[in-house]
């Protein structure tokens, strides 16, 4: 295929030469320069050209140089494009050589989206030591547990050294204190040796706040539309080209110069477009047309606030062509019946209604009016394939955004955890894991940031008060800025050999492994479905089959703290028989209470708060 | 059907019971007042609903009854969905009986928009009188002339008696000082009886500056997206059900209460909503439903600066819905080849080929970079049925948002104006036409408003002054406030009777004859159509055909001052022999000086700002 030629930062080849590049409409001069052993060295750019790029063409330079940009009003500023920071975000940027690493994932060929068991992680509070190579480190742990695919949270350069990734400013940038370039190189390439995909985390709706050096350079960003982190990024106004140019190479670089398998892509719905050509359609067009030229198929995964199937479906009926996104209605109707909440989004929910409509529509709202919301919300998905929505019982945000970052594991009883972790494996959709879910970590993952400017710091630490006040539970939210903070939401990997730890890890293993054997779960994109709830005694059935076998499966959950007796009209098979209980002793539960088969029509038994999946024929 | 009850408003019904609507979620009391002759009574309204609304029903009310609305904060308030205004738009709401009207149009079936020949007319200065019944009286002139579509420029009361209606405020409302609901009734009537379709432009993207009594009451406006003319409507914020049923009952309200068959829906682009079920798709599929209950289609037309054919893409195409649209890329690229303007939008246009890209693509904008608006512009909507575009050489933006105002005679030759007449008249699209274009009224059409508030009388004065300094050309602006402005755009009738005025309308007359008598010009979503422009000598030939008559139509178009002499390459006929031309004597052209007859491939002559009319076969 054509090479990637990369129209924002250095473009280094391996025989020494490098282009720098820099978009900058609104200078009249720009110099480039060079951080060199002997000195600084400054070198004028060619002039700018019509679209209002400044470059500079250099041969024999150092795959290592540093340089920055030195702007006609006197500032002197790293390269916004820049792909390393190693002093970090307020230092200069270096020119890293790509073609200098070696690849050894020729004969991966990727994972199907369909069949993905994805595992988000934040490389800095995965480990103790939080880089890239302590990951590697942990990939056989993931392999064994079933995960096929891990997300990355934001990898991009952000200030400081701890940070969820979402205030990165360095969209091109990989975080220093993971281990930069060769660092993420290391372990996507260690990923596909082994069989496991890589999603990474971008965020194409604003910059963080501190470290933004596109600022005043460009038309990057406007003022006509607002997001919840300051101004909206100029996807639809004068010179937006250029900054949708910015967006739109860094996923394909991404994808090109690191091997990602996938861009999950943060709050689509704070991507303000009005335009005829909406950003996500040409980002996704374009992805596509990338994998077709590598005969490789990347995926674009929207996270959306918008309940709007158009973000999914294909551009010739309408859609931006995204390939999934994330399903928060599943998630919250999951939560709230385990929890109990119903605060905030989650009025919206906590009946079993609402996980029912989930399944046979793709959103529980679907134009009906939300409460939280106070209008209507949300568009007709029923016809989506499930392959197209990822669910989850836990992930950074439905943690990490409450006051404590309290995980599931300390809000309700272990029956529970199960039983939110069967709703995800099992699914009919495409189940994601939050690091440390898989064995119950019971250490909090907390809202933690490492700024510099002071002000900002105390900006953020009452924005964080600010934030609970009267909501959810009384107390204090511990300090953003405290390193404290940080090391508090670090996985503890020794827990998972020990009681419940150890229990939970090997139930979730044993939920993989039904997944991946039983094709009526697996297959989620061709298989048939029946859902049945019963609102009063917090019962959920889903009946699954192939076109060639109609017994199929029957998953069923109980949400009631207390066994039941229920009955459900199936089709298939006279008699289903138990093949997996949640209750069951093995699993740390009271015990195998459930019915061990089942018969049409008939009344059984499920033990409080389990699941049970049942097999015919 | 089942009867169009209005959630906004008064409600009145011939035996005498009314009920009054205020949605006003953010007061806790509303009283209504009604303005009788023996003194105000007021009367408490229902309990607040849970969706905000205030209610009373009144038993045996007069249906001339004026009415205010007091609010807990001691302001009383007209009704903003007031029906009519009768002492305009301080005073009192007056109720109004919609099935007194005695309509006389039940064998008028309607007009469909691919068959429509539309008149744009402002009513405050179509007559001397500036009224809806001395529209009435010129409504044989516009058949006469063969139109058989008016669209009125927007009727919803403003403030004061001279606007051209953009700064309306009751979107309910029908101005007072142009007769009120009954007049308008009656102008509707009477061109129904005609075979005259009435289209209404409806302004649903902001309220005027000046009594704007909406404001205040609950989440009509927000703050979140800006229009060019203050706070946006909210679409699609917290409360936006109760704000978008304000608008969307509007529309169904004007096709239902006063029969008319079409809306113009200004600046579409100015509606902002991001959410999963787009305004303007419920509007279209609202509509859509109105009509199949009627069994009569009603149609939307949207003015639209996003050259997105998701707006005029069916909904189960992902798009909205709207039947057709107005086609300002048509516009400019006549108007500029004609005047030879290059400041602001015209920039973007001055080709032939703006025009030929056009006319085979339905926008000259498709994904291609705009010089105007700094950035790529538009999609493709060449799979468009022709009918689907409106095209003019004239409207009243194009006319009245110049500096002094001047109508395409003001700025080009007698010639040219024919030119762009045939343009328009024949075109592949649905021509409209601007009051007063058909016999060259050199009459300006300025801009004027009535305000009573003076610091918004000098801004907008300020403003005027501003926005063309520097622009077009020098001078001042009149003074939009000033009567002379208003007086100074009204047409004036006589002089239809007299010299080129004379030649033009029946020139006029003449090619829409020729429209209708020709299925090739007519039939424009079944016709083939091939379109050769040549760039240099600046011709432009469109030859159209029907499947059943492959000879069809040739018209070419000659947009350079002298005579010239081309070739184009046609199929079909061997020989096209003239039947019309633009140069001929009769329309007080220099005499017909283009070929009697064109063959395939060989060179003929046209005349200088000239058009001829070919047939083959």
């Amino acid at each position: 295929m054509k090479e990637l030629i990369l129209n924002n930062g250095a473009y280094y080849t391996r025989d020494g030469r490098c282009r720098f590049s820099l978009w900058a409409p609104d200078f009249k001069s720009v110099e480039l320069k060079l951080c060199l052993p002997e000195g600084s060295r400054y070198i004028d750019m060619d002039e700018k050209d019509e679209k209002g790029y400044w470059r500079a063409t250099l041969d024999k330079i150092s795959p290592d140089t540093t340089y920055m940009f030195s702007l006609d009003n006197g500032r002197e500023i790293p390269d916004p494009a820049s792909h390393y920071q190693p002093d970090g975000a307020h230092g200069a940027s270096q020119v890293i050589c790509h073609e200098d690493f070696q690849w050894e994932d020729g004969s991966f060929s990727g994972i199907e989206i369909s069949e993905m068991i994805i595992y988000e992680l934040h490389v800095g509070t995965f480990t103790p030591a939080g880089t890239f190579e302590a990951v590697i480190g942990r990939l056989d742990d993931l392999s064994d547990l079933g995960v096929n695919a891990i997300e990355l949270m934001p990898v991009a350069q952000f200030p400081g050294s701890r940070n969820w990734g979402y205030d990165g400013v360095y969209p091109y940038g990989v975080q220093n204190s993971y281990g930069g370039p060769a660092g993420l190189k290391n372990l996507i390439n260690e990923c596909h040796k082994k069989g496991i995909a890589v999603i990474l985390d971008v965020v194409y709706n604003h910059l963080g706040p501190e470290g933004n050096y596109l600022w005043g350079l460009g038309n990057y960003f406007t003022s006509r539309y607002k997001t919840p982190w300051g101004n909206a990024i100029n996807f639809d106004g004068p010179l937006s080209d250029q900054a949708r140019l910015f967006f739109m190479e860094n996923a394909l670089y991404w994808l090109d110069r690191y091997h990602i398998d996938a861009l999950r892509l943060d709050a689509v719905h704070a991507i303000f477009d009005f335009g005829a050509r909406p950003f996500l359609q040409e980002l996704s067009e374009a992805a596509d047309n990338y994998s077709k030229q590598k005969r490789k198929k990347h995926y674009l995964i929207a996270e959306s606030d918008l309940n709007d199937s158009r973000v999914i479906r294909p551009p010739s009926l309408g859609g931006y062509g995204c390939d999934a996104q994330w399903s928060d209605d599943y998630h919250h109707g999951l939560h709230t019946l385990l929890t109990g909440e119903a605060s905030g989004y989650y009025l919206d929910f906590g009946k079993i209604a609402h996980l029912v409509k989930t399944l046979k529509e793709g959103y529980a709202y679907t134009g009906n009016h939300s409460k939280f919301r106070k209008r209507r919300h949300g568009n007709y998905a029923g016809d989506r394939p499930k392959g197209q929505f990822i669910v989850f019982s836990q992930n950074h945000d439905q943690t990490g955004n409450r006051m404590m970052g309290e995980r599931l594991s300390a809000l309700v009883s272990f029956e529970a955890i199960k039983l939110a972790a069967a709703a995800v494996v099992l699914s009919p959709y495409i189940p994601m894991l939050f690091m440390g879910e898989e064995y119950a970590e019971d250490a909090p993952f907390q809202y933690f940031v490492s700024f510099s400017d002071e002000a900002l710091i105390n900006g953020v630490r009452k924005g964080r008060k600010a934030q609970f006040k009267g909501f959810q539970q009384k107390g204090t939210p511990p300090d953003p800025q405290d390193e404290g903070t940080f090391l508090r939401s670090k996985l503890d990997w020794e827990k998972r050999a020990h009681g419940n730890h150890k229990i939970l890890l090997e139930f979730y293993k044993a939920l993989i492994k039904i997944r991946k054997e039983t094709p009526a779960i697996s297959s989620v994109n061709s298989v048939n479905m029946e859902v049945e709830g019963h609102e009063k005694i917090k019962i959920l059935a889903i009946k699954r089959w192939l076109d060639d076998d109609p017994n199929g499966v029957l998953c069923i959950f109980n949400f009631n703290k207390d066994t039941v007796q229920a009955s459900v009209s199936l089709t298939g098979s006279d008699v289903w028989g138990k093949v997996f209980d949640s209750a069951d002793s093995i699993w740390g539960g009271p015990g195998a209470a459930s019915s061990e088969a089942i018969a049409h029509g008939e009344r059984f038994t499920i033990a409080g708060l389990s699941m049970s999946v049942y097999k015919g024929g």
